[in-house]
Order: C-alpha cells, then sequence, then structure tokens
C-alpha cells in the first residue's frame, strides 16, 4: 500500500454481501480507504436463486463482479480472501494467506443452510444458498426427470417424480412455485414416456401455515396459489429421517416415509462459523442461530471498532425480536454503518440503528405473489408486478443488468427457461 | 416403447452437437422413430464457448436444452445416456446403463482436445471443448489478476500476469483477442496495485501464419488486430515442455523458458474415444487424428447402416483433403444424412455428399474480424459485422435467443462483461 493510503484510516469490510457491499459503497468516496475481502469475486443476489436453481436465469444474471460493482470508488479495492480469525486488540484481521491491520473492522459473512443437528442431511438434501447450491439443484431437478423417462418400473420412476421442499419460509415457497411451473408448463410436452404434469411436488412446513413471517391471510391465499400450481403444501409436518432415497416425516405424531430422490432444503439458516470466532476473541454473546448479538449501533460490545451485520448479526430492537434475515435489514445496516464511520471521523455520532419495515414480499409463479406493503396485504397479480418492479429496480440500480429483465418479460410470454443446463464439477 | 413405434424403423443418434441435432430436426415429422442420446442434456454452441470462457456470456447463453429443441418432433425422443460399445451385426447399441437396437445408427460424438502425446500437460493447460473448460479458463483467468493484485514479489506477478495460448487457429485467435480487450479495457480500472493492461499475452503457433486455414493474406491482417489488443504473436514456435509455474517453447532451435501461470490450449483436437469402438466392431480406418474413415454416402464402409458425421467423420472429396473440424461441415452433414434416410425409405438414393464451402470467419476482439466468402476476402468491421449477423441468426433461429443478441449490443457499447463469476465445483 502506498504511504498516501496509510494516512487515512484503513476500514476493513469481510464479505460483500447485501450489507458489506452497501457499506462499501456507503463509504465510497470518504475520506478513508477501504479493503472489502470476499472469498468470492462477485456480489450475489441471492433473493433470484431459486431462479437459477429452476432454471430461468443463468448464474451471470444474478452475480455481479465486486469489482466492477465498486470500480467507480478509488478509495475501496477488493481482495479476495478468506478470514479465518481475528486478533481485535491488534486490530489484526488473520486470512488464510495474510494479515491485515485494519482501524475499523466490518463483518457481514452471513448464514448457511441449518440442518438443525443433522448435518449428515446435506448430503441428501441440498440447500440453496451458493451460486454453486443453484447449480447443483437444477443438475438434480432436471437429472430427475431424465432417470424418470429412462425407469421402467413404475414405483422407482415415482420416486424419481417426487420432489420434496423441507421449509416454506419465501425461499422455499417460491422454489416450490418455480418447479410446479417447470413441471406443469415449461417440460409439458419434453418426454415422451412420463408427463413431467404428474410429478409430485410437496412442500413441508413444520408450522401451523406456510411464510410464517406473513399475516395469516396472505399466507392462505399464497397455499391457494402453491396448489394451482400442482404444490401439495403439508404444514404441521416435520422431517424425522432422510436419506438419498426417502424422507420420512411426522405430523400429528403419525410418521410416514416418502420415497423421493429428490430432496431440497430451505428450512432454516444457521450463522456462518466467524460468529464463533468473534465470540471466541470478543466475548460476545451468540444467539440460538449462532449469531453475534450486537449493541444498538450494531458493534460489538465493548469494541466500538468492530461491526458485525446483516445475516450474521443478532439484533433486537428495544422489547423486541431479533431482525429477521433479509435483504433489506442487511442493505440499511451497510448504509446505516457507513455513515456512522463516516460520522465519527467528523467527531459527531448517530442515533442507534433503526430498521424501517417497507413489508414483506413473496412470488408464487409467474402470476401470483403475496406482499405485505406497512399495512397493506395484497396478493395476485398486482403484487407480482410490484415484486417484479422491485427486484428489477434493484438489480439496475446495482449493475445495469437491464438484460435480466428483458429476460424476464421474454420468458414471462414464451414459458421458455433458457438455461436448463445439467453441468458437472470439473472433478467428477 | 408402445408398440406404434416398433412399426416404423427406429434411427437412434448419438451426439447432440452440430451434426447429431441437424440430422435429429431433418428426420422429424419423417416416418420414423428417433432417439437422440447424448451425455448432456443440452446442445453447445461451441463457436462461442470463447465469450463464456472470457466473461462475455453466460454459459445458459449458449447452451439450449436438447429436448426443448427438439421438442416440437413428436417422434423425437432424447435420452441421457453415455454410449459405450455398440454391436453392429445385431444392431444393438450399448450404453453405460442399457442397450437400443437400431435400425439405422448415426454416430456423432465429436473431439476432444488433443495434446499430441503429453497428456500431463492437461492438467496445466486447460482445453476449451465443453461448457466445464470454458467456466474453469474464466476461473483461471480472473484468479490469476486477483492473484497478482496481492502478490508482493513482482517476478511472482509477473507470472500471474502472463497468459500463453497454444494454437493460433480460430479458437486461439478468438480466445486472445478476448482476452486482450479483458485485459485492457474491462478490468482496467478495477485494481489498486496492478495495471491489468500490463498482462503480457501469447499466442503460439508451431507453423508459419496464425490461422492456417485462412489465406495468408488474412493471417496478417488478424496478427495486426491481435496486436493493437495487446496480444504478442509468436508463429513457428513449438512447446516443448509445460508445468504449473511456466512453458518451455522452442523456436529456430532456440528454447525459452516462459513463467506463467496460465497457460491455454487451443492447439488440436482428436476424435472422441468413440472412434476406436466403432474401428474395433467395423474394421472401419482411422485417420492420423483418430477419425473414423467414411465413405462418400457417409456410411462406415461395409455397414450402409451405420452413418458416423460430424467432426467424429474423416471425410475426403475424391482426390482431397479431409474436411475440416468445422461447425458448417457437420450441419451439412447432418442434413444429408437425415435427407438419405428419408429418400432410402422412399426406395430412393442420393448422390454422395458434398460439402459446399460458403467461407471462413474469425472474429477478433469487437470491431475486428477476418472473413473469406468464396473467393473474397476481407477484413475488419466489415467482417466483423458478417460474424455478428451469421452468428447470431444462427442462435436465433435455433433456440431463440434473441436476448443474447441484446447483451452483445449492450457489451458491444458500454465494454462491460456481465458473466465473470469465479465458481468452484462442490467437489471443493
Amino acid at each position: 500500500m502506498s504511504t498516501e493510503s496509510r494516512a487515512q484510516p484503513h476500514i476493513v469490510i469481510v464479505g460483500g454481501g447485501f450489507a458489506g457491499l452497501y457499506a462499501a459503497k456507503s463509504l465510497g468516496r470518504a475520506p478513508v480507504q477501504v479493503t472489502l475481502v470476499d472469498r468470492r469475486n462477485f456480489h450475489l443476489f441471492q433473493p433470484l436463486l431459486y431462479q437459477v436453481a429452476t432454471g430461468s436465469l443463468a448464474s451471470g444474471d444474478i452475480a455481479s463482479s465486486l469489482r466492477a460493482v465498486l470500480g467507480r470508488y478509488k478509495n475501496v479495492r477488493v481482495l479476495l480472501g478468506d478470514m479465518v480469525d481475528l486478533k481485535p486488540n491488534e486490530r489484526k484481521l488473520v486470512l488464510s494467506d495474510g494479515e491485515l491491520i485494519y482501524d475499523t473492522l466490518v463483518v457481514a459473512t452471513g448464514v448457511q443452510p441449518h440442518y438443525f443437528g443433522h448435518d449428515a442431511w446435506s448430503q441428501s438434501a441440498t440447500g440453496l444458498k451458493t451460486i454453486e447450491d443453484a447449480a447443483e439443484i437444477r443438475r438434480r431437478i432436471l437429472l430427475a426427470f431424465e432417470r424418470a423417462e429412462r425407469e421402467p418400473d413404475l414405483e422407482q420412476r415415482r420416486a424419481w417424480m417426487t420432489f420434496v421442499i423441507v421449509g416454506a419460509g419465501s425461499a422455499g415457497v417460491e422454489l416450490a412455485g418455480a418447479l410446479g411451473e417447470l413441471a406443469h408448463e415449461t417440460l409439458r410436452h419434453e418426454f415422451r414416456r412420463i408427463d413431467p404434469a404428474e410429478a409430485r411436488i410437496l412442500l413441508l412446513e413444520a408450522v401451523e401455515h406456510i411464510l410464517p413471517t406473513f399475516p395469516v391471510s396472505l399466507s392462505v391465499r399464497a397455499e391457494a396459489a402453491l396448489t394451482r400450481l400442482g404444490v401439495t403444501v403439508r404444514t404441521r409436518t416435520r422431517v424425522t429421517d432422510l436419506t438419498e432415497h426417502s424422507i420420512t416425516v411426522s405430523c400429528n405424531d403419525r410418521e410416514e416415509q416418502i420415497p423421493a430422490r429428490t430432496i431440497l432444503w430451505t428450512a432454516g439458516v444457521r450463522a456462518s462459523p466467524i460468529a464463533q470466532v468473534i465470540a471466541h476473541r470478543t466475548g460476545a454473546g451468540l444467539d440460538r442461530l449462532g449469531r453475534v448479538v450486537v449493541g444498538p449501533d450494531l458493534t460489538v460490545p465493548g469494541y466500538p471498532n468492530l461491526f458485525v451485520l446483516g445475516d450474521l448479526a443478532s439484533f433486537a430492537p428495544q422489547h423486541a425480536v431479533p431482525l429477521p434475515a433479509l435483504a433489506p435489514v442487511a442493505i440499511q445496516q451497510g448504509h446505516y454503518v457507513g455513515r456512522l464511520i463516516r460520522e465519527r471521523l467528523a467527531g459527531k455520532t448517530l442515533p442507534p440503528f433503526a430498521y424501517r419495515d417497507k413489508g414483506n414480499l413473496a412470488v408464487i409463479g409467474r402470476n401470483a405473489a403475496v406482499a405485505r406493503l406497512g399495512r397493506f396485504e395484497f396478493g395476485g397479480f398486482v403484487a407480482w408486478l410490484l415484486w417484479a418492479f422491485v427486484h428489477i429496480a434493484y438489480l439496475i440500480e446495482f449493475d445495469h443488468k437491464v438484460l435480466v429483465m428483458l429476460r424476464w418479460i421474454w420468458s414471462y410470454f414464451t414459458l421458455r427457461r433458457g438455461a436448463r443446463l445439467i453441468t458437472v464439477s470439473r472433478a467428477d
């Protein structure tokens, strides 16, 4: 680094998700040197990951080069690196292949799928958090139809044609809806022995209603929309076991084993292992999902120059439950921390972080969505339009991904899915 | 299979590349049952693979689901399968997991990179034939710049910034041009320690001129265009050794070792191993690239119901050298075989296959190309427009990939590359 850059405070941000990226953008052109460290060279637009998993979008459509997004800020540099440890008293970040000295550290390494003590299930039930997960789910779904087409045995064929999605939060609901459309519309005329429309798509949820964070009236609407797409919704149903060939569920104390070759896991997330590193080095608390409990200004208690934000943080407004792991929370926290760091340089401070809840959206297939906007609730095509508008606006603001919008318009009218590749890893 | 389908002749096609796919299309709606067998579920538009390797296009842009492309032909079914053997006297095709009885067999399994006896080189010098190859090359190129940015040692940094492309046929020239643009334009402002424009891009060719199948005047023009993009062209240069860290070349009997961390291999191809199976089972001859020598009607001598076509076939017009491994050759052969099979059903036959050579095109970056159209030769922007038109027309005819065209127009004017992902295999 040049001597000139040493003169300014060095802000190190770990993680290029929504929280880290918006913090970096907020510090662009401020009188600081920013280093954004990520294991990957791209920001992933996670809310649309399910569209890659079901072949509507290509990986490149929802991934933006971090260097390209941040290239215009001359005071921000991007490093490909892997955080492994932290020495807060020496203000040192330890990477797998070196160290960085910081004045302020912002950690936002996010979450990973949570199998609630059954880590072995991850082998059979793929989670949906990375671009590789999405390619793997796409591979498994498309391969299942291919296998079914070649399978002479009726029972075996039925197992290949059974898709189980565990967990009916937004990710599970959106994945189930897209899978319903894929089977019933896109693939309809493409097979000779099987009828893809006979695919059995099960969406399992442990609690009373799907989309538990939405008002009940919207959960009911979403359930109806999923049923129209051929998805069978089963609530109050828990997974007790799963293998490569079947899943065992329990509902009202009755167990049932369902033969199924494709099981997808959207049941929950837990903090990235970095949370434990931070807890170990600073004595910070972790909540039940392993997230770092932060103070009102998103710092780790006792460490005013160590911020934790986004999905990795457990931030609870006064007398309230911690904020959910949502993109808008992460974006607002990134903005807040960037602004707080700038204010501090001017000798000022900011009031505690407060989340402005603008609403909640989930989409079910091509025409339906459910939306809560403040006190307003609505569903159907209007909600879908709103969903499309919000997501497109973000993608365009972000990386000028105008073509994603055109691709959507195209596939909306043609029902085509242009990215239906079964790819393999080179290691195969 | 139903009894109805048994009544009609069963045409089995192995390989969904240009040759196999066009044969299948040509037999769509003919009074035959067609089964297209491929290991992958998609057709790959190989002429644009280098654009995926350099981040301009996403994988999904140049891959089309075989089921989607052939779905409209009710008499064509697609099977995911892997040919391992052949019993021509029983008219039996052996797959890794089953057998198929055919009346006529069409084999078009294409080629793979050829390391001329140095198979170990494939570990360090990635070839460019599959979609996974392209993702791997993209990963290696982008990672090299990332490593260079973090490398304090000047000599090491220089090795990370040195890119060697072995073989200056169309693929090598196009890859070198795109890499030149990536380094000099797209990445220009995105790094802080290194200047991507200082990347050293070497294009090596063993013979006198690059693009050996083009007229010399066009080779010279292409070389000038590459030089303008910052590519160093070295002809009459042979590779004598290569490792992960360097490549050793020989030119005019002088050896030189060049430290380079990224070596890409476009020096040659040889037939898929299926050629040896066919030779073993039928006594057919193989040419020096391992391709099956076929008769004037593209059948294996002595086996009138066994066709070999596309890159896998060695077809020599009377008193001439075998046709090159080009997409137009494969497409015309696919059409020919489809038509011949239809004519035979009507008790007729066709004159021998004749290749109509419409010309040859290679593109160098955003504005330049060289083209030979019959007796006409030209270069520059007009050739580039022709190249873009030809490729876009194919992609659209093929799979309505209108958006690829829009993506091109977009990146032509903005110099953006939207698909710059470093992805890893799940096995990592």
